[in-house]
């Protein structure tokens, strides 16, 4: 199976069981499946389902994790779309949820989303042992936060400086938090830990660059959302601050880095190196 | 202690160790404690605290899940005054956070307030006890969710005619799950669970009526917020839909009722009793 076959595959396992813990009935419910279920790669949740594969944890544990994880990253979406945010009329191609619904109805499909998350997490479904299930939210509670993504998010209109610990925050801390899942439900050793973490900093930072390259160079049809638009705006990015070639250059040391640590693990972690050439070499 | 002093004393140890808990730097951070440290009678956590001594519960626990309640109801105001939600410029009349800061810091201050709250309750200092952990989450996650205050304030902006309901879930939740902390820290029986949970419906209830009969009769200066505004609005409560006369009776009817469930505990339960008088009696 190809990395876009697994994908696939993944991706069917978790949207049925998102289906599942989503609520059902009312305008916030429908909101909250509109963007919690909106196409996407479902990226965090693949990578959680693949380290988790690695270390022999739990599968039904990770993957109900990994459905709260996307429950995060779908709510950090939603918000950050709005007006008084980002302002995104398209996200992967379609209306936004503001647009599809109203601001009110997006502002607490968020909010709904991301309790949901941590009651997922807390539910015995999700693992017997109440220490796991504590450490997820506990987990998953910094990565979100104000000193996690809710914080780099704020750096970033803020117009901060520090663009690398801007993006470590916004971006990086969901992609490590997914691979803290499958390390927290198979309690692994420090040395496992350490490596796949610094895999997961070093693939969020490539593909938060990958991303700068696809805004600079990318085409809107091809991208599902408007093109060149942090250069419109006079927004720095990787790009607009070290220049495509520099940007380049960073993003594939970084891709070297983050399969260098997977060295430990042998053919076992063929799929997450697959992740790595993925961002490498993805168009949208 | 007559009960104001009761409550300037448990809000004074609330607000000091929301201060320890609340982050320090940084505008996001200003904004999360510029709208969790606002003025307040902490009465979700007064309720919390005083049950908890009834039963008995470790004080400490309660303490600390009891601000991270606090953190929960603080981000619902902050998002409910928002300009596409209830459009609020005061509250306990100071400028909203949004007017203090603005829209994007407030989405996100409400956002962090989120987080923080089930990082708090996740946290080993909280309570030795894993499954108590989990079990905070799991209850104050339902509460604030779709199925609770979300899905309450979603139902109130589209105008359900399912008051009661929209109440229980808006404003109610909140106030159940206050009395649910010492519940699920001492790990209380069943009676006294049904009471304690009967009491802080009613109690909710019995509040919301009263707000709604402060809009209608108060005085914008007392209130610290915009008298009137619902029926300017032609939005229907409880006073809209069931006249002075009726919702005063309601109001008293509930009242009673939280004070008869507390029969079971006796003069240990005198402070409680007195939160409903204070309900019954408040001015703002």
């Amino acid at each position: 199976m190809n990395l876009e076959q697994s994908l696939a595959e993944v991706g069917g396992r978790v949207d049925k069981t998102l289906d599942g813990l989503l609520p059902r009935e009312g305008r916030l419910a429908e909101a909250m499946r509109y963007a919690a279920l909106a196409p996407g790669k479902r990226l965090r949740p693949f990578l959680a389902i693949e380290a988790g594969r690695l270390l022999g944890a739990d599968q039904e544990a990770v993957l109900r994790a990994a459905c709260a994880l996307e429950c995060i990253h779908a709510y950090s979406l939603v918000h950050d779309d709005l007006p008084c945010m980002d302002d995104d009329d398209l996200r992967r191609g379609r209306p936004t949820t503001h647009k599809a619904f109203d601001e009110a109805t997006a502002v607490l499909a968020g909010d709904g989303l991301q309790s949901l998350a941590f009651q997922i997490l807390a539910d015995p479904k999700t693992h017997a042992d109440a220490a796991v299930r504590a450490d997820l939210v506990l987990d998953l509670a910094r990565a979100a936060g104000a000193d996690g993504m809710a914080g780099g998010q704020m750096l970033d209109l803020s117009g901060s400086p520090h663009l690398e610990r801007m993006q470590a925050m916004k971006t990086g801390a969901l992609i490590v938090a997914a691979v803290q899942i499958p390390l927290i439900v198979a309690r692994a050793a420090d040395d496992v830990r350490s490596r796949l973490v610094g895999y997961a900093r070093d693939l969020g930072l490539a593909y938060q660059i990958a991303d700068d390259l696809l805004d600079a160079e990318g085409e809107t049809e091809e991208l599902g959302k408007a093109a060149g638009k942090d250069a419109d705006a006079g927004k720095a990015n990787f790009v607009t601050c070290l220049g495509v070639e520099s940007a380049r250059r960073k993003r594939d040391d970084l891709a070297r880095s983050a399969t260098a640590r997977l060295d430990l693990f042998g053919d076992e972690a063929s799929s997450l190196r697959d992740v790595v050439e993925f961002v490498l070499n993805r168009r949208r």
